[in-house]
């Protein structure tokens, strides 16, 4: 019996997500897609709910005979003595029964935060590499009455608790990805009005640090990191703005004292262009659009979703619950593959021991 | 012999740009490429310098044994008798001599007006089909004492002036295009503050217009024009932004009654991902950036400009003189010959006789 080949003894944990969506069945299609890789994973899940999920998927692939098997597993100690070629999961939650799929409902949003909990403890705590998370219904971890719209606020909460400190000493930035492409946003979901006057030079400054510290801690510590101009041409010398004068060219010559490998501010429209033949590894993009154009034209269907700026990594795969899809076993896990590749990836590093 | 085979005896007119850049040697070099395209196009230049460009991309083009030869004409009629095979040539400026490659001067400024101002008048009065036009240099133009920055400013001028009306009358947008992808930009070259501010129900509403336009007299009147949002995921009902809801909606409202094609507002973020796949045929974007990184990104090579708004077609390749490559032969043809080819499509109309 081959035990989890993971060195460090440390699982990358994917949380189910909404159970209503189709994050189970995309967690299930990814590993029986790639089986080697529940060498390496760990699932915060509803073990009834991701039962439902595998067979859903099984039915629709009968190509493929020998899906991996699942294996419930009590904790993370268990999971490095498991077989390498089991799924294992944890029940990380208190459902009932499976839910209805497609379904709001507070019962699988509360289920969905608890597997998120979950895994942030472990990770916070060292005893895994990094999450995935599937994805979460806004409305339903509202019915949950949980206050977070989001992972992201969820996580940062979690975070700072578990640091002891507030939050607004816990500031975060949204990195997403397409294979060839990668941006950090330094604003995300306001209008473009309210993006403007986000553009501050503490907060470029900021975006560069959480932006360069990622890389850092991702094994790349000299990171090209190019600053995406606000106006078009760059401006062109406070012809069509003064931004990059008074407030981007400021930032990055301050990011430079601190010796991070950063370039700027670049003409937007062909920025992207250039980071995708490889000038540049990331672009810091002033505002939601200006960033997620060029990565979601590149490919949706591979588009990861990173968290920055947090103690711990976090991806995601960059679609939502498709309650419209779930329980049909079609949707695909390509994009939720990319993040597991991602979160991988990412941690390389030693990490404490569990 | 054989004559040019265009059936109208029209040909579109390809204006030399600056003579001191790189447009008299891309065409040469477009025409050694596409020798086939000879008997379609007639390029309006200064003689002897698009002689010294044919040597130019001669030298350094040794494999290709027969490059088209070069034919003197005096007017469109000529050109209709001349050979298919031959590159056929108008003197349409006065230049004492060749300028030095890569240098800004009033005579060169003066000289790629003069082809611009002729090519203009053949296509305004019907001579010819469309014009293409190689770049210019804004300094030269102002050396010489043109007062228009830019071709289409200065196209504008003369399309009022030969129709009798106001500049004002005769509003002109700017379309984009890589080969998979077109968008028609509502502003240009402004600050992003101040594109905020362009974003008018008026503005909009004559943007879509003057896009349905152009499609209609392409030939294709029933082209699927897509409007993107200013605000990130379309403003989500109002919560990142009103423009949606109070501005973009209600010009696409008008559009709709006038009959024409349009849907919108569609989130910026996969809206150019959309029309890529085929789901629409163009994009109207708020706002520079907005619409030129996904074409940029798409393919700088193949990228075409169009002025749409004027009585005459009229494209361009998109890049610049690039001074620093003038003289070596290297500068691509890609993006001119994109260029030639979109004005002979948009030109397939039957068009006054000559």
């Amino acid at each position: 019996m081959t035990h989890k080949p993971n060195s460090s003894g440390r699982p990358v944990i994917i949380t189910m997500g909404d159970p209503a969506g189709i994050g189970p069945e995309i967690i299930a299609r990814a590993l029986r897609e790639r089986p080697e890789l529940c060498g390496q994973v760990l699932v915060a899940a509803d073990i009834p709910t991701l039962r439902r999920a595998i067979e859903v998927t099984r039915a629709l692939d009968a190509t493929k005979d020998k899906p991996p098997l699942l294996e419930e597993i009590v904790d993370v100690a268990a999971w490095a003595k498991a077989p390498a070629d089991r799924l294992c999961a944890v029940q990380a939650c208190v459902l009932l029964e499976p839910v209805p799929w497609g379904e709001i409902s507070g019962a699988a949003g509360r289920a969905a935060a608890d597997c998120i909990a979950y895994a942030a403890q472990l990770v916070l705590s060292g005893k895994a590499r990094a999450m995935v998370t599937a994805p979460v219904h806004k409305e339903a971890l509202s019915a949950a009455g949980l206050t977070h719209p989001g992972h992201t606020e969820f996580l940062q909460a979690l975070s700072a608790e578990h640091a002891g400190v507030m939050l607004d000493q816990m500031p975060v930035r949204m990195m997403l990805s397409s294979p060839c492409l990668s941006t950090v946003l330094v604003s995300i979901h306001v209008s473009l009005r309210e993006a403007l006057e986000a553009v501050t030079q503490a907060r470029v400054l900021e975006t560069i640090r959480i932006t360069a510290a990622h890389f850092l801690r991702s094994g790349m510590p000299q990171a090209r990191i190019a600053v995406a101009a606000l106006n078009p041409h760059a401006g062109e010398g406070g012809l069509f703005g003064r931004e990059e004068i008074d407030i981007i060219s400021p930032a990055i010559a301050q990011a430079k004292e601190l010796g991070l490998n950063v370039s700027g501010p670049h003409a937007p429209d062909t920025v992207f262009m250039r980071a995708r033949q490889r000038e540049f590894d990331v672009v810091v993009a002033m505002y939601h659009d200006q960033g997620l154009i060029p990565v979601k034209l590149l490919g949706l269907e591979h588009g990861v979703n990173t968290t920055l700026g947090l103690p711990l990594i976090r991806t995601s795969p960059d679609h939502g619950t498709a309650f419209d899809l779930a329980g049909t076993g079609r949707a695909s896990a390509a994009s939720l593959l990319a993040a597991i590749d991602a979160a991988m990836r990412m941690s390389v590093g030693p990490g404490p021991s569990p």
